[in-house]
């Protein structure tokens, strides 16, 4: 029944309701506060013999480093040199780690978008680094610049994102030379949330650091975290001279680095699930470790990729039971450490938006919320296997 | 490169372990044993608190039990009966659930795909009651006997489930005064899994004890749960006589029933999460008590039909997080009173197989899975929240 009361009638009393309710909202949610119990699966003393197992590999078989100045640092920090591979005591390990703050917080251009990170704090991050995009209909193609400004606008927008990230998809249509600082500068320009930092090179990673020192000011972020960078080692027990030097630009500056290994579970890490584990947490360790001998104090989160290969056809898997297990897993690690913790979210191997991408994609999400992580990458775009980011 | 070794060239080799790799495997899984932690989302006191708000309810307002036996029954137990309305004393509640076995053993008409149900053992069970299907060419339309047959055959044939169920689909091809014993008689027919009777009426869930009474033997069945029966409550608090009367006829039997309230959170029950469990929390203890009063000692399962409903629309939702939330929580409360729990899987509202439906339906398994359900129904084939169950 039509209302006619005078409260109605009132000039612009229904238009600009209207309005309020159909305007578009572009608020962020506040930053995540999980409050889901953390599935705990292994037991105090199964967290004790991962960490034993990986402290033995640290210690017995080591971990390439294969970038000079790395090896030079870890000889001035006591740890023993042979070649291009670093054997780390484990006392090495835990006195170096116990400098990495707990929680941190990442401040955005909008300081009301600054987020906290670690304990129960923790924050969507879209994906990055998509070759491909899927538009609304249905074709995949090679990305430009403008598509990346598009999904950095999204970032913007979107209110459960609560950070943009870099190259969210590869902009074709800029030389190579460039492209990382235009990448960064869209970034910059079209979201005012934190955001992610190219660590494709040291230099690039220092060029994301200057850049950042201009928009924040050089005091600023010297004393605050602005953006992290993303350094992936060569699984398994490798990490190479671009990451190194990458980490070093983000280290020295103060800024987060996720020191993640990139596990392709049972290819380049034995079959199983719990020797897996112990490997990732060896590598994630020895990155962890590093940043302190860089910057004592540095912020620094756990990270990894993590997927598992088909035994059949060597192709990555996404939504995996092992994948969800091994998340609950290294989360366990993590907090045992008393680290923030990054991982990754909604990946899924469907070649476009289809029920298999929606149940790899929800089997993953929950998996990490009931993991706890902090850091949850790849939240927004993923699909086939991260070969495409979808528009829809 | 090929092999030419002689053991390759035995008459048969190749092709005997070819026809071995391809041939089809309808094995079924074991039964599940869940290792998860649960997701004990509430503490103890609160747990404790849902309990006290469910007896306040039970005491205090009491519940409906539309049917004239049911309220003899009551009277003679000791219940206050007034009208149609009994006020259930908390005491006598709790010592009635306590006769109700913890865990139980459903037998199967192939003795090896007998399954444990209760503690952390559960079952996965297909879907029931689509009054549509939609084919493999994506059309939606009416279901035959024969598609029921179909269902049934896929239910037996897939090794992840446990037990086939009653109507998949509503065989609309056969008059409805027969349709009932078709119905069972094809369940029994195309799978030698445990399977649901049919609960439509008293005389249906008769006919389902008299023909398992012809398949299993009556001496049999009288001691081993052979087959069960799900009795939906009229949300808020009220019981009818068609539910009440298959009840009896299951429970005197000694077969298990799913005493689940059917509940649509915030259309009949309070909008809050934690009202709404503490009211089907009641409705849940006031049927399993009514069991114990049938039969002392007969198996049933805490059970319920969950679905949000659209504060906008009214319409039911599916993989929502306070679906996820309640489950958790229910799951908590059946553990309290330590018998075994039915809650609904792959629950989706998507009208086809596409992102909606995987999503939707990873997150309602995810969430089952965490909360230690033990009889999984609706895990197979359900979309279209409920309307119709998918063959793809």
């Amino acid at each position: 029944m039509e209302q006619t009361t005078p409260i109605r009638s009132r000039a612009g009393g229904r238009a600009a309701r209207h309005a309020l309710r159909t305007a578009p909202n572009f608020e962020m949610l506040p930053g995540l506060r999980n409050t889901i119990p953390t599935c705990e699966i292994m037991t105090g003393s199964q967290v004790a013999r991962i960490d034993a197992a990986s402290m033995d590999i640290l210690e017995n078989i080591g971990v390439i480093f294969r970038d000079d100045i790395a090896l030079a640092d870890w000889r001035r920090a006591g740890a023993k040199v042979a070649g291009d591979r670093v054997y780390l005591d484990r006392g090495l390990v835990r006195e170096l780690i116990t400098s990495i703050p707990t929680t941190l917080t990442l401040h955005a251009r909008d300081p009301r978008k600054s987020v906290a990170l670690g304990g129960r704090d923790a924050i969507f991050v879209p994906m990055t680094g998509a070759p491909y995009l899927r538009d609304l209909d249905d074709v995949r193609r090679n990305p430009t610049l403008d598509d990346l400004a598009m999904f950095h606008k999204l970032s913007h927008m979107l209110p459960a994102l609560h950070s943009s990230a870099h190259h969210i998809v590869e902009p074709y249509d800029h030389p190579i030379s460039q492209r990382q600082l235009r990448i960064t500068y869209s970034s910059m320009k079209h979201s005012d949330k934190t955001f992610m930092g190219m660590t494709t090179s040291p230099r690039n990673a220092s060029d994301v650091i200057d850049m950042c020192r201009i928009l924040f000011g050089p005091d600023f972020i010297d004393t605050h975290p602005v953006v992290t960078g993303n350094c992936n080692g060569n699984s398994p027990l490798v990490w190479d001279e671009t990451m190194l030097g990458a980490m070093r630009a983000f280290c020295r500056a103060n800024q987060p680095v996720l020191c993640s290994p990139f596990v392709l579970g049972g290819a380049n890490t034995p079959a199983s699930v719990a020797a897996s584990v112990a490997q990732l947490n060896a590598e994630a360790l020895s990155a962890l470790a590093y940043t302190q001998v860089i910057r004592k104090g540095a912020p620094a989160i756990y990270g990894h990729y993590l997927s598992t290969v088909s035994m059949k056809s060597g192709a990555p898997m996404a939504g995996t039971p092992e994948i969800s297990l091994m998340n609950f897993m290294i989360g366990q690690m993590a907090r045992f450490y008393d680290v923030p913790w990054r991982t990754s979210n909604t990946l899924g191997g469907a070649k476009t938006l289809d029920a298999q991408a929606g149940y790899e994609s929800a089997t993953t999400l929950s998996a990490v919320m009931h993991a706890g992580a902090n850091y949850i990458w790849h939240s927004a775009g993923w699909n086939e296997a991260g070969m495409h980011c979808s528009v829809a």
